[in-house]
């Protein structure tokens, strides 16, 4: 690649000129010059991971302090590699020096699954004799092998294979037509492949068989949709426009919007990660947090029988919410005046790739952000809010995930994740009980019962990165209804749990206590409420992990087992299930687990990370096929004593008027938007 | 008023010619008809309300199935009215006949505070010798009486005068000048105020004693914020424009949109009523809710010293979230292109009133509704979601309450509730210890904790009247680990609990197995799924009710026990709280409590109404204050085993490109709107 179109490269992806800000992902030069550096003492590797090893965070810290004065941070690449046979290895390249400044070998460990290790297998399978054997026994022709087709899943863990050898499990599909749905016919066997070998070299055979669906294509294409009656014409264009240009600025990757300023990174494991969130208090900038990420996630599926349990997709560890992540455009995925940014990775070859606008950065109007009537006379304010959204749509096979990190003007950020693509199926007879785990979604179709759990890893930085956690309870007062201290039995308060120590915070969420948790500074009180500024986490959807203690799922994903753990900062610490997740035996447990091992570790006025998981349980309906309406879900870290007041009331009213300028008839503000119409509908037109 | 006028006012407000549509709220011809019939037999009466006695739901559905062939349900307003001497009395008046067919005098009742009831309190305080020497003692001078307001509240139920005479109780506040917010001011003491006397009959006044605040105002309005440094001027204008017009069609208040039809009822308690929603299943229009309201609230709040435990408002059965309803502006409460309808109410004089815009209907994009891109070649059907939204905004005193009743293309009906407005404050002295009852927001303002608790009142027709509701928890596999059943520990359904007699579905929220509450009709199975067709209640915010067993909220507020109750359904079941909510003692419970005293009483697959309490927990912060930025919360009715597919596939994608298009490179579909561009944006542009 010629070194000019690298660099044009590398701005669309940093947004600024070299040199990258420390956060910066690296550029696609970046990755090239650490293969090259790897390759001078390691020739025959393939690449599976080079991506930045962020800078440490003291270092950084002192960076962001006073960057003129402090060393710049180094750019260094965390590479991992599977050199042929299958060897793994990784370490880190100081691309400033030109030099590998670690390097190892690993044994018993995979690293995740790319998006070509994921393509080859389909491949392979339709190749396969004993794959054609099991086809033809299902009903398939042997000459219609091409329209045989599979999901690859990492094989999570089988005991029966271990994990020297780096596998995946091949859940297998027919489609009648190329543009047919494949998820309404799934076949019953699941091939395992070897992939150094590239090879099959087992196939799980249910004991019951289960021949291809007979139904008729359930299809959501134009084609399909135009025969069955054709598309609604009622719909009429809503236009979002943006005449004057957005609110926000873009300084590389640095967004400077209402008050808040904060780094969008990118890596190929967590997709989106934003550091450094500020807000600027009335001139006063105000960490807020180091890094926020979605981490990791499991999507354990609730049917017992074999092989189903290998069915728990660790969708960032096993495979990268980066590495999926869609291409978006315009007016599609997102509307209004849009900003991206493009992704740059590496490739098997070790070559630079880039996902062209990975990441979309968009306003939206966000109806009433504060209203109040006096209904004396009627005098009122009436504010309307915009939020910014930063944005990444991932496809895990099946499933697609809409991640949308929302700030807000009230200094609130929000995190939205919409669930939809199609539902993950497994074929069935004709009456055959599905026996609770799963829903005939179609005929023929079982889809199974699953969980989809996410990691959030919060590092927060309020006010200052030692912080301290507090549980918050909604609890009644003391004492019974008569008592005095309650006489009328409406006495209830905030009742705070510090967490001292890593035991301590180990913890679940309780629906009717409406629990929260408070990231405090408590070195720092409210001048006005004389508590700790803090940040609090809100989060309602926090199911509990439904496979048992001791189970696979339990054993792998540590993390999911509660729904919040707090643990004293580590520069090493990103991954809630471990570095490497796939085949791992949960034995030990990776990550979160061995972090908390320690249970007497302080976690209190230090520099922490809180992991929460949050998610939901997915029984399947009919309405979620043959592709599902996305499904949201939302939590919030809400600012509780941070700020003095409100720190929207400087954002301009569509509409205020006091009562003095009713009474005086006075001129009040009125800078309502003039493009919104009265609806000029049926009859009444 | 002049016949023409009152018809073209009646136009206005059913938006359609006469005759009404019987679920049509009653005309401001309608209300000074019944007000006249009322008279002639009782002269001297001051209004309270006139509102729609709704039809017999069994006469209703015959005539919605037949309206051709079943005589028109009559018009019958339900009246309640006061007579000189506090003499309560209500009854039903038939306009077309024109005969009064109920009337009675109700003794140890008091129907709710009107807009009038409460307007008239502030001036009589500021009279009142008692009132104005405890405003000396607080600081104000004797001469500055006009400077002194309260918010007027029912006194809920204070033991010491029950409910013969009619109260309420002034909540004191002071403001420096007419336009700083009293909130910041506020005074300790409580006059209460007897409404037939028209006079103060005895002040509560605290032991501690708190002169009236000297902080500088803290105020939200144009004024203050300019003096402060004035508006944010970096918030580029976000247009919403609909050049088509809107999507939907309105015939009457009969609204046919995406599949979905309703009536838009509204009456002065419950506000929005929404009646008879269909969904057009390709051209099976089928029943889902034969009616949806909010019925009730309750706002306890959790500091036990007197008189605070009075702090309980029931907004819509002490005032009414319709009469308490906002005139809505475009541009600023809504944007696009809105349809609003007016309310017509009486007032104390018996004449018809009309608050413009009570209701706003309008659309909204709703980002993406569906996705899925195929990894193997990047065929792509991406669908963005339209939503239409009929919403309200009402003030409680300080408080206001958005409704916004959302229908969404997939079959989901969303209900979401934004607070704002501003937070009730007591006052404390400097140093003074809040104890953890509440927050000191500001220097001398107390916010004590509240909680918020809505009863929505969900009347299910899952096609058809006779439904029954099961309980759905997610719950783990029976087995344990290495068991025959359950072998790899991995194993989780949903379990349903059928509620067949009332005190079955006694039940609360358990956060730790997501339950939910699905509504079926048990006589008619998916024919996909094999399961009861279903619309299922999804509600995450749905904390206990925080006073105590026994306490005065807990008798009061019966209906905010337990998140969920169901009772067969009964004409005169409307209101879970009692119809004549201030004043009640709790002594019997009023309302739910009652219907379900036969707890043996079957609800299974039979006519029955869901009652369902949620809300949020607030321990106010400085945040919240001067003005508080909106507090969202909602909850969703969604299809399960209803449809047969997603019902949204015929939704126009914005791009769909198929496997063999993008084989051949042939033309896909691409939609998308040409109106969204690239931010251009800083250094960047």
């Amino acid at each position: 690649m010629a070194l000019n179109r690298l660099k044009s490269i590398a701005q669309q992806v940093t947004g600024s000129s070299p040199p990258p800000h420390p956060f910066d992902p690296l550029t696609n030069v970046e990755i090239e010059k650490a293969v090259e550096i790897v390759r001078r003492d390691h020739v025959k590797l393939n690449f599976n991971a080079v991506t930045l090893r962020e800078p440490a965070k003291k270092e950084m810290l002192k960076w962001l302090e006073e960057p003129s004065q402090t060393p710049r941070p180094l750019r260094i690449a965390d590479v991992i590699a599977i050199a042929p046979g299958g060897k793994v290895c990784e370490g880190l390249v100081d691309l400033k020096n030109e030099t590998i400044i670690k390097w190892e070998a690993l044994e018993g460990v995979q690293p995740l699954i790319t998006m070509e290790d994921l393509q080859i297998v389909e491949h392979i399978v339709r190749k396969d004799p004993k794959v054609i054997e099991q086809c033809v026994l299902s009903g398939i022709p042997k000459e219609d092998m091409h329209k045989v087709y599979c999901d690859p899943w990492t094989i999570g863990y089988d005991h029966r294979f271990g994990n020297t050898v780096r596998l995946q499990q091949a859940l297998m599909y027919y489609r009648p037509h190329v543009d047919d749905s494949q998820y309404s016919y799934p076949l019953d066997f699941c091939p395992i492949y070897d992939a150094d070998k590239q090879e099959i070299i087992h196939i799980d055979i249910p004991e019951v068989r289960r021949p291809v669906n007979q139904a008729k294509p359930n299809n959501y294409h134009v084609d399909a949709i135009e025969k069955e009656g054709g598309y609604r014409t009622d719909i009429k264009p809503i236009h979002i426009t943006q005449p004057d240009g957005v609110s926000f600025k873009v300084d590389g990757r640095v967004i400077d919007w209402q008050n808040w300023k904060f780094h969008v990174g990118f890596n190929y494991k967590e997709g989106i990660v934003l550091n450094n969130i500020t807000y600027n208090d009335k001139g006063a900038v105000r960490p807020t947090f180091y890094r926020l990420s979605l981490a990791e996630m499991v999507v354990p599926y609730g049917n017992p029988e074999h092989p189903h349990q290998r069915k728990h997709a660790f969708d960032l560890g096993e495979y990268g919410g980066g590495y999926m992540t869609n291409s978006l455009s315009l007016g599609c995925d997102c509307k209004g005046a849009i900003h991206y940014m493009d992704a740059a990775f590496v490739n098997r070859a070790g070559e630079s790739t880039t996902i062209k606008n990975a990441i979309c950065i968009h306003e939206e109007d966000a109806g009433i952000l504060f209203k109040h009537t006096d209904f004396r006379d009627e005098s009122v304010i009436v504010t309307r809010g915009r939020k910014l959204i930063v944005s990444q749509v991932f496809t895990a096979a099946n499933y697609e995930y809409c991640v949308y990190w929302v700030f807000h003007q009230d200094g609130t950020i929000q995190l939205e994740i919409k669930l939809t693509g199609i539902l993950n199926t497994y074929a069935m007879n004709p009456g055959e009980d599905t026996k609770g785990w799963g829903t005939e979604v179609y005929p023929g179709v079982n889809a199974h019962n699953h969980q989809h759990l996410f990691c959030l890893r919060i590092d927060p930085n309020i006010d200052g990165p030692n912080n301290t956690v507090f549980q918050v309870d909604a609890t009644p007062g003391a004492g019974a209804v008569g008592s005095k201290e309650n006489p009328y039995g409406n006495a209830f308060f905030a009742e705070r749990t510090k967490y001292s120590k890593v035991s301590e915070a180990i913890s679940d969420y309780d629906g009717v206590t409406s629990r929260t948790w408070d990231m405090c500074n408590t070195n720092k009180l409210n001048p006005y409420s004389h508590k700790h500024v803090s940040y609090k986490l809100v989060s309602r959807e926090v199911p509990k992990l439904l496979p048992k203690e001791g189970s696979l799922v339990w054993k792998r994903a540590g993390f999911a087992r509660h729904a919040v753990h707090v643990t004293k900062y580590d520069d090493d610490q990103l991954c809630p299930a471990g570095r490497h997740v796939p085949q791992t035996s949960g034995e030990p447990s990776r990550g979160i687990p061995e972090w908390i091992a320690d249970g007497e570790a302080s976690i209190e006025n230090t520099d922490i990370v809180l992991w929460h998981t949050f998610g939901i349980t997915h029984f399947p309906a009919p309405e979620d096929f043959p592709v599902m309406p996305a499904e949201s879900m939302s939590l919030l870290l809400r600012p509780r004593n941070f700020f003095t007041k409100n720190p929207a009331l400087d954002v301009p009213p569509s509409y205020c008027s006091t009562p003095s300028q009713i009474a005086n008839k006075s001129q009040v503000l009125d800078a309502a938007d003039k493009v919104s119409k009265l609806a000029v509908v049926g009859s009444a037109a």
